[in-house]
């Protein structure tokens, strides 16, 4: 599927995703038979199971750690590295724990609601951290439950620091991380996947470096599955950890954790709250450089992957944890340096899927929310099942209301100043929003200069496949069909195209041509005369704010779209055009003039009068060529348009 | 789909169906978005309301009427009668009630059996007649809900004849047809589409016939939904009486009873049992040649055409009712010479639908039972839920076992005198058995000198679309490969293809190249070296009668086979190669070998040891070319393994 905007935040959980060539899958027999063929693996297994595929067959991997930013803005940030960096394929992310910031509540910046938009609205595996810190026992099981609720499935059960200098014992509480496993399974049984920590050196508090092992090793018996490591400094460090622990009888994965150094300051402060030391020669290449960012980041990265080899080429290490705290561009560097960074991402469905368990089986959407995929989720989020196979399979699709397009998770990147710049300080009439929208497809700037990165309805620039359709779109942009959403026509390419590829390898995929529009009365009247001679050629569902619906499509049918046929695997059709979520999507996109363009203007101002003019008046227009093998049509169908009015 | 035989006996029960084309639906928003979407109308639709919508098309429309027959091959023949009939679109099948005949028994003669099989393996659309004689109120409740839970929909609810010279008054029974509509009514409320008889000329039994309308009238304001009318010689009786129906307020459809005279006692039986007078012009022609079957026939062609001509363009008539006597010709005969037989019946999935209300929804089968429609309904009767969409929404498809080969409706029909000169008197090894599949597939005869024209896994000859691929499949079977089960691959045929389309018009139908074997364990390991290198192009399931499974399918996964793309729809996958439905019809497909084959011969003969050898031996092999768009490598790994065994 091509649309407007969207591809840069296509993410994806995992990097290939073309399970279709294991023959034994762990996954039990009735869950394998009424999943999604394409994705079983990949969103049926636990995390833990994940990791023992990526073992079984010599894939290298990697997650990354961040911790909850402090304010709104930073938090809507954090979301679009969430998707910058998904791109890369990490096998899971994990969000810290912090006391201090209210963890467990429903503010934005708090460590639950982060983990929470990184699994449903990110599509991300992701382990929150939790400590025993300030919670009692009760706190600790409110809390676990919240995160199940919210669709968390992996668990990072840690101490915790201490507030001050020493441990404080806690009050009806937890005093060690082995307690809180052993609450984790007594509570939750073996719902959880549940990590712990591991200190290479030995934790600073610890009697000695093997009676830390031996409290990891209790961890591990009270039921952790995997083990993720300290930073440490030289991979002989970690090496001879795994062995110790390996000799100690401890099985499960050890992760080792890799922190890039990406400045004198940052490196300090972790130094002193880890009680690590640097050791001497990395010291003395850092001192001297100290105030060169630029410099230690460099230095940094190289010694990460000189390490990271090291780890790998041991034989030992399969996975890699990176302490990203919170920044991308070291981590990602030594990634891409590793090769582990997954330059062309295999997307198992055209659109981003969700990690929420509950959504699992998920495989059809409608096509509308392509470029709002996180409203998308949001505004379905209360479903009990999800559509799987065939859209007309799903119970009603009763769609949660969109009332505050506010929400961090959805919220443009863009601030206002930015927007009035690239949508117009000041409208002087219906043209000037033509003009913004042929300045967004053609990417030239507009009179003032500032070019159109984004539009209410689509928050990234166009996708390099709307590219293909640029020449059309400007023409009829330019002439007041405001195209909001757009794809290609496809007659079989193989699943591993570039641009328009999907799900596993071996397979072909197919479009029908789309076309999304506002327009006014008068185009619409124009058209509705020319569609008629295209007759069942062309679906076409035009509606206004008001609900007035004018459509040719048979009962209530949804209209399939985008499909895929592979190897040994039942079809797959992810889109659809569904008359009865148009509805519903009508009232987001119509909405999106008012609360994303009209509100930027003053009350009564003429701009904001234009915007309300165009909401109140215009029609939202789709359109479908079935007939996929033939050259698309709807061109053809806005030039008569165009005529007929001429 | 193409199979070694299989299209003479696709059956359905509706002429068109792409009744895609109609804007707006009588079925419920709810059934209509969660039903098949090629089929909605004529799937979902009762009886009633798909007269009411070829009205409203202005579509005509026949029926026809059967009686039971008498002996259990007669039922074998009839059902082949009905498949063949089913060919011409007719909307519906009545079968008739015989007090003497134990109407409502299990035997295969019985009304209840034949309207059972009309409906579930025949795909009819079908009423059930019943009268008041002989039952009792609780008889006919009980036979009522037995026709229920057979898939019976539609009763025609009639007094009936006299079993002596005149009405006996029933016991705790009903003595008028209207007390059985309202019965009907009051126990089963809306369930069933009741038709009521009309007598144009009046009941023989009733006072006047004004007092006869008005009886009808009492009929169809208890509850009937439409009347089809005793049989009449002249076609001005039937308008008159259908305007006289209309002048008292009787508004349901009428529809006339046709009785083309096909013989000259048959008609004077009809006409002594109908109490109806033969117009003289009548006599003065039949008369003369009532020794000329063949005359009276094609006179009674004639009369019928014409007859039925000045009905239609009345503009009062737009279905025909036939009482066929359970011939085949001349009823044909007259609705092909009125334009009304359906000579290309488009299909609305490639395989023939059961007309139960239970499979209303089902969309998707395993292509394994393609020749033997019948038994896989019959082996799934039992099943809640019929997969819709995609196999792998089904719960497990546990297969109820086919012990009784010989139940009539699955039946071969050939005798065993025909069988043997077909398969061979007396084997003389494996080769004789190629052979006779080589004959199957070439149409030449056997060298005695006969044809063989079916053979155990297909009861009808080669399909017209396996013809395109003989040369090869008689070169294989030649060697070993015994073939019964095959299709090309079709990368985007018209849905309307006189060959592979099916669907509704304006769509394209795909396919995946099939081909099912048996084969010796030699070839077999030859072909797993040769299959090797076709990697996931090519899926394989290899099995032999003990249940050993040789597959590279990913886990459990069904592969799907054919599937069509349609304007405004969803995708329909209607065949797919299911690993755990195999096991299943492995069981069937090797004690086919035994049931139909091996017993022809003597316990101990050498004829009945190579079957057994082969049964013992052999194994059952699928091949899936999952690369649709390219050349069909089947035939190449075909080759690949017998170069490799030279």
């Amino acid at each position: 599927m091509v649309n407007e905007a969207q591809h840069t935040c296509s993410a994806s959980s995992s990097s290939k995703s073309d399970g279709g060539s294991s023959s034994g899958s762990e996954s039990s027999k009735d869950s394998s038979r009424c999943s999604t063929p394409v994705l079983d693996a990949d969103r049926h297994e636990r995390l833990r199971e994940k990791m023992r595929r990526r073992l079984d067959s010599g894939d290298r991997w990697f997650s990354l750690e961040f911790f909850p930013p402090r304010t709104a803005n930073a938090a809507v940030n954090l979301i679009s590295r969430f998707d910058r960096m998904a791109a890369g394929g990490p096998l899971f992310v994990d969000v810290t724990w912090h006391p201090a910031g209210d963890p467990a509540s429903d503010k934005e910046t708090s460590s639950m609601i982060i983990a929470n938009t990184a699994v449903n609205y990110c599509g991300l595996e992701t382990i929150l951290h939790m400590t025993c810190c300030n919670q009692t026992r009760d706190d600790i099981t409110a809390n676990l439950q919240k995160a199940k609720r919210l669709g968390l499935k992996n668990i990072m059960a840690l101490r915790g620091d201490p507030i001050g200098e020493e441990w404080e014992e806690e009050v009806d509480g937890f005093n060690y991380a082995v307690d809180l496993v052993k609450h984790i399974r007594n509570e939750f049984d073996d719902y959880f996947d549940v990590c712990v920590a591991g200190y290479p050196k030995g934790h600073p508090e610890a009697e000695s470096y093997e009676a830390d092992l031996r409290h990891l090793k209790e961890k591990v018996l009270a039921g952790a599955d995997f083990i993720i490591t300290q930073l440490f400094f030289r991979s002989e460090t970690f090496l001879k950890f795994m062995k110790d622990c390996q000799a100690i009888g401890i099985t499960c994965p050890i992760i080792p954790g890799i922190f890039p150094i990406q400045g004198y300051h940052s490196l300090r402060q972790l130094v002193k709250l880890s009680k690590l030391e640097v050791p001497q020669e990395i010291k003395d290449v850092i001192e001297p450089i100290k105030d060169n960012d630029a410099a230690i980041r460099n230095y940094g990265v190289e010694l990460a992957v000189s390490m990271c080899r090291e780890l790998l080429d041991s034989g030992m290490v399969h996975g890699l944890h990176f302490y990203t705290l919170n920044r991308e561009v070291a981590t990602t560097e030594v990634l891409k340096r590793l090769g582990m960074w997954n330059e062309d991402p295999r997307r198992p469905l055209p659109w981003a899927v969700s990690a929420h368990p509950k959504r699992r089986v998920e495989d059809v959407r409608p096509i509308f929310w392509a470029s709002r995929p996180k409203s998308y989720i949001y505004r379905t989020q209360e479903w009990d099942d999800f559509p799987n196979g065939r859209w007309g399979n799903s119970s009603s699709p009763a769609f949660g209301e969109l009332k505050d397009y506010y929400l961090f998770y959805l919220k443009s990147k863009s601030p206002r100043e930015e927007l009035l710049k690239m949508w117009g300080e000041e409208l002087t009439g219906e043209e000037s929003v033509f003009e913004v929208f042929t300045c967004y497809i053609t990417g030239e700037p507009n009179k003032n200069g500032h070019k159109v990165t984004c539009m209410p309805w689509n928050d990234d620039p166009l996708a390099t496949e709307t590219n293909l359709l640029k020449e059309q779109l400007e023409k009829v942009n330019r002439r007041g069909i405001l195209t909001i959403n757009s794809q290609p026509n496809i007659n079989g390419k193989p699943s591993t195209d570039p641009i328009v590829g999907w799900g596993p390898s071996g397979g072909y995929v197919f479009q029908k041509a789309y076309l999304e529009f506002f327009t006014s009365s008068e185009i619409v009247t124009a058209l509705l005369k020319v569609l008629k001679k295209y007759e069942l050629r062309v679906n076409y569902h035009i509606v206004n704010v008001k609900g007035q619906n004018i459509t040719n499509a048979p009962d209530l049918q949804p209209n399939a779209v985008t499909w895929g046929i592979f190897p040994g695997r039942e079809i797959i059709q992810p889109t659809v055009v569904d008359p009865v979520s148009f509805l519903s999507w009508k009232d987001e996109a119509f909405a999106l003039w008012i609360e994303q363009w009209a509100k930027l203007y003053e009350e009564e101002s003429p701009s904001r009068m234009i915007i309300q003019y165009i909401h109140d008046n215009y029609y939202l227009v789709n359109l479908v060529d079935n007939d996929f093998p033939l050259e698309n049509c709807l061109w053809q169908v806005v030039d008569d348009t165009f005529e007929l009015l001429n």
